[in-house]
C-alpha cells in the first residue's frame, strides 16, 4: 500500500474506479460537487450503480478539489465529464480544470492518466500542455496516459473487474506504470501504440454504436410508412447469420450521443467533414421528435384527464436523467398539456400510497425498477379505464377490459 | 417425384438451388443466356461456385426462356437478376420477363415464388399485377410468395442446406405450398407476417452490412488524417465486448451496393428519403477513388516500366468481376498508364510459364487462389527489385532485399 493515488471526478466512472482501487491503493477522491461528496461519505451512490457495501474499503476518501490534501500523490486519474455545449461543441472546461488542478502537484515521478473522452490528440495537445505550463515541468519529463473508460450504467455484467483496459502513454515508462495499477483491477489491459490511437479507438466504439441505432430508427419510420411491425422485421432480419442485433432507441446519457462531437470537432480542425457521423447524430436527435409526435397523434384520439409518465431516465436500468430523451418527451408533454401530465420519478416513488384512478393515461418511457410493480397495480388496483402507452412496446402487458395498451 | 418447379434465372442464386431441389423435386431451369446454359449443360460453373460433382442429378434440365417446354409447372422460383441501371435507379426488366413468361403458364393453381430483392410492395403491386393482367387470372386466383435469397458468393459455409429461409405468401395456402418446397433443402423456414415485411427484412440485412462498412470506410480516412493505422485502432476497438467487426472495404457485386437503391427508390415514392442509406451508398461509391488515389501517390514516388494487377474480382475468393470496385481501379490504372498496366485474370492466369521479371510493380487487389503461389513466385524467381502494392494489407507478405511492400 505505498501508492497514493487520486481520483478527479466522482461520477459513473470515478467512483466505481475508486472503490476498485481502494482495494489494492490509497486513493483520494476528489469531486467539485459538495452535494455528490456528502452523499459519498455517506456511503451513497445516488444513482444506485455502487451498492452500499461496496464502500466498506478504508483506503478511500472524499474531497473538494478546492479543499487542500497533503498527501503525496504518485498518480493522478482524471474522470471528469466531457459534454457538450448547447451548440454541440465540446466543453472541455472540466478537463482543463483537472489539468490545473493535478499541475500544481504535478512532479517528475508522478504519473497522469487521462479516462475522459476526448478527440485524438486532446491528451498531448491540451492536457499535457496545460501541466506543463503550469507546473513549469518540460513535457518531456511529465508522465502522462490515455487510458479511455468503457463504464456501461445499468449493465452489472460489464463492470470493471470483467472489461479489457486500453492503456496508452507517452512513455514506455508511463505506459508500465498505468498498466501496473490496471492489471490489479480488470481483467486484461491491452497497450495501444499511442496515445491518439487509444483516444481515436474509444470514440469510434460509441459512434459506432450510435450509427447503428440511427438505421434502426430509420427502419422504424420506414416500417410506418409500410404499416409494418418493426420488430416482427428485425425478428426477420435476425434469422440471417451475419445480421447484428441492433434496436431503435432514444440516444440519451453521457457517451452515445456526446462522444461523436468531439470526433466532428476534431476533425473539422483536419479539414474533415464526417458524413457518417453527423447523418446519425442528425437521425438519432430528431428520432425524439418523431416519438413524440407519434405518442400526441394517439392521446389526440383519446379523451383523458390526467396522464401518469413512468421512466424519464435516459435508458433502462439506470437512475440518471440528465441528457435524457425520455425526459425531454416528458418536458414536451407538460407543456403541451400543462396541469394534465405528472411524473414518476424512480427515485421518489412510492407505489404504496400510489392512487392509480387518479390517472386515466399512463406512459411508460425506459424501463425501472419499480415498473413492472406499478403495471401490476394498475391490472389490481383500477376502478376505471385505463389507456397505457408503452414506448417501442417494450413491456409485456396483457390487456384486459379496463386496460388498453398502444405500443408506441 | 411428382412436382415440377421451374427455376427462371440460372446465375450464383438460381443455379445452386435448382441443383439442390433436383434432389426431390423435377427441376426445369431457365435462362436467358445461351452461353451461360451451354456452360450448364457441360456441368461447368464458370463462376466456380458449383463444384462439377454438385451437377450429378437427373432430375435437372436447363433451357433457355424462348424455348417451349410442355412439362407441367407446379412451382415457379424467381431467381433473375435485379440490378441497377447507370443512375442507380432499379432495372426490373428481367422481373418484369420473367412474369410474362410465367403468366403463359399460370393456372389457378400453380405457385410464384420470387427470391430476387426487390423493394417492399413490389412483389404484390407488380409482380402480381402483370401474371395477372397476362394471365387473364384474377389476383385472388394467383399464388405467389416472396422468399429473399441469402446466397452469400465465395462463402462456403452459408450455402443454402445452412440458412433459414424466410417465407411469405398472399394466401395461406401459398405460404403452406413455399414451406414445403423450402423445407427439403434448407435448415429452418420461418415464415413472415406478410409478403412486404419480407420484401424489407432482405433490403435492411443488407443496407446494415453496406452502412457499416461505410463507416469504416470514413475510419480508414480519418485514420489517414490523424497518421494512424487503421488495423491498430480496429483491433484496439474489438477489445470492447459490444464492438462489431467489421473492415473498410470496396462494396462490390450484386447484392450489399444494390440493394439499398432499391429501398430508396420505394421510399421516394412515399416522399421519405433515407439519410443513412443514402450517406452511406455515397462513402461506398467515392471510397474506390480514395484507394486509387492512394494507390497514384505511391506509384508517383515511384520510377516502374511495367504493373501487374492481381486479383480484380469483387471480393475475395469470387470469381465474378461485374460491380467490382478492384476492376474498376484496374480500368482507372489502365487509363493513367496506357501500355503499362497488365492484368492476371483468375480464371485464365497460368501461374507456372508466368516470368515475374516482365514486371516491376505487383499490385494485389481481392485475393484468389492462385495469389499466394503468386506472391511465392516472386520471391523465389524474381531477378530485379520488386514493389508490391498491397490493397488493405490483406496478404501476408514479409520483405526481404528485392521486395518491398506498401499496405494500402
Amino acid at each position: 500500500m505505498k501508492n497514493n493515488i487520486a481520483i478527479i471526478g466522482l461520477g459513473y466512472v470515478g467512483l466505481p474506479l475508486a472503490l476498485s482501487l481502494s482495494k489494492y491503493f490509497n486513493v483520494i477522491g476528489f469531486d467539485k460537487s459538495q452535494k455528490r461528496l456528502d452523499q459519498l461519505q455517506n456511503k451513497l451512490d445516488y444513482n444506485k450503480e455502487i451498492p452500499k457495501k461496496e464502500f466498506s474499503s478504508k483506503n478511500v476518501k472524499f474531497h473538494n478539489l478546492n479543499e487542500k490534501i497533503n498527501s503525496n500523490i504518485n498518480c493522478f486519474i482524471i474522470t471528469v465529464p466531457t459534454p457538450v455545449d448547447s451548440r454541440n461543441k465540446p466543453d472541455l472546461r472540466n478537463l482543463i480544470s483537472a489539468c490545473k488542478f493535478i499541475s500544481k502537484r504535478k512532479n517528475k515521478k508522478n504519473l497522469v492518466i487521462v479516462e475522459s473522452t476526448i478527440a485524438p490528440e486532446t491528451t498531448e495537445k491540451i492536457c499535457l500542455k496545460i501541466i506543463s505550463n503550469n507546473s513549469k515541468l518540460k513535457k518531456k519529463d511529465i508522465n502522462i496516459c490515455f487510458s479511455p473508460e468503457r463504464i456501461n450504467p445499468g449493465d452489472k455484467s460489464s463492470q470493471l473487474k470483467n472489461l479489457t483496459k486500453i492503456v496508452s502513454g507517452n512513455t514506455k515508462h508511463s505506459v508500465k506504470e498505468a498498466v501496473k495499477v490496471y492489471k490489479k483491477i480488470t481483467k486484461n489491459v491491452v497497450v495501444a501504440k499511442n496515445i491518439k490511437s487509444a483516444e481515436l479507438a474509444k470514440i469510434i466504439e460509441n459512434a459506432q454504436r450510435d450509427l447503428n441505432i440511427s438505421f434502426m430508427n430509420e427502419v422504424y419510420e420506414i416500417c410506418d410508412l409500410y404499416e409494418l411491425d418493426y420488430k416482427h422485421i428485425l425478428s426477420l432480419c435476425r434469422t440471417k447469420w451475419n445480421f447484428v442485433d441492433f434496436k431503435p432507441g432514444l440516444v440519451g446519457g453521457h457517451c452515445v450521443p456526446v462522444d461523436p462531437y468531439y470526433l466532428i470537432e476534431g476533425l473539422k480542425d483536419k479539414g474533415f467533414k464526417s458524413n457518417i457521423l453527423h447523418t446519425s447524430r442528425k437521425i438519432n436527435e430528431k428520432f425524439v421528435y418523431y416519438i413524440f409526435q407519434k405518442i400526441l397523434k394517439k392521446l389526440n384520439k383519446i379523451n383523458f384527464k390526467k396522464i401518469f409518465f413512468y421512466g424519464i431516465n435516459f435508458k433502462d436500468n439506470v437512475l440518471d436523467k440528465r441528457n435524457s430523451k425520455y425526459n425531454q418527451i416528458f418536458l414536451k408533454l407538460i407543456k403541451k398539456y400543462p396541469q394534465k401530465v405528472f411524473l414518476g420519478d424512480e427515485k421518489s416513488f412510492n407505489i404504496k400510497d400510489f392512487n392509480v384512478d387518479a390517472y386515466d393515461v399512463f406512459i411508460f418511457g425506459s424501463k425501472q425498477d419499480k415498473t413492472n410493480k406499478l403495471i401490476e397495480k394498475i391490472y389490481k388496483k383500477t376502478n376505471s379505464k385505463k389507456i397505457i402507452i408503452n414506448i417501442f412496446g417494450n413491456l409485456k402487458i396483457r390487456d384486459n377490459k379496463k386496460v388498453i395498451t398502444y405500443n408506441i
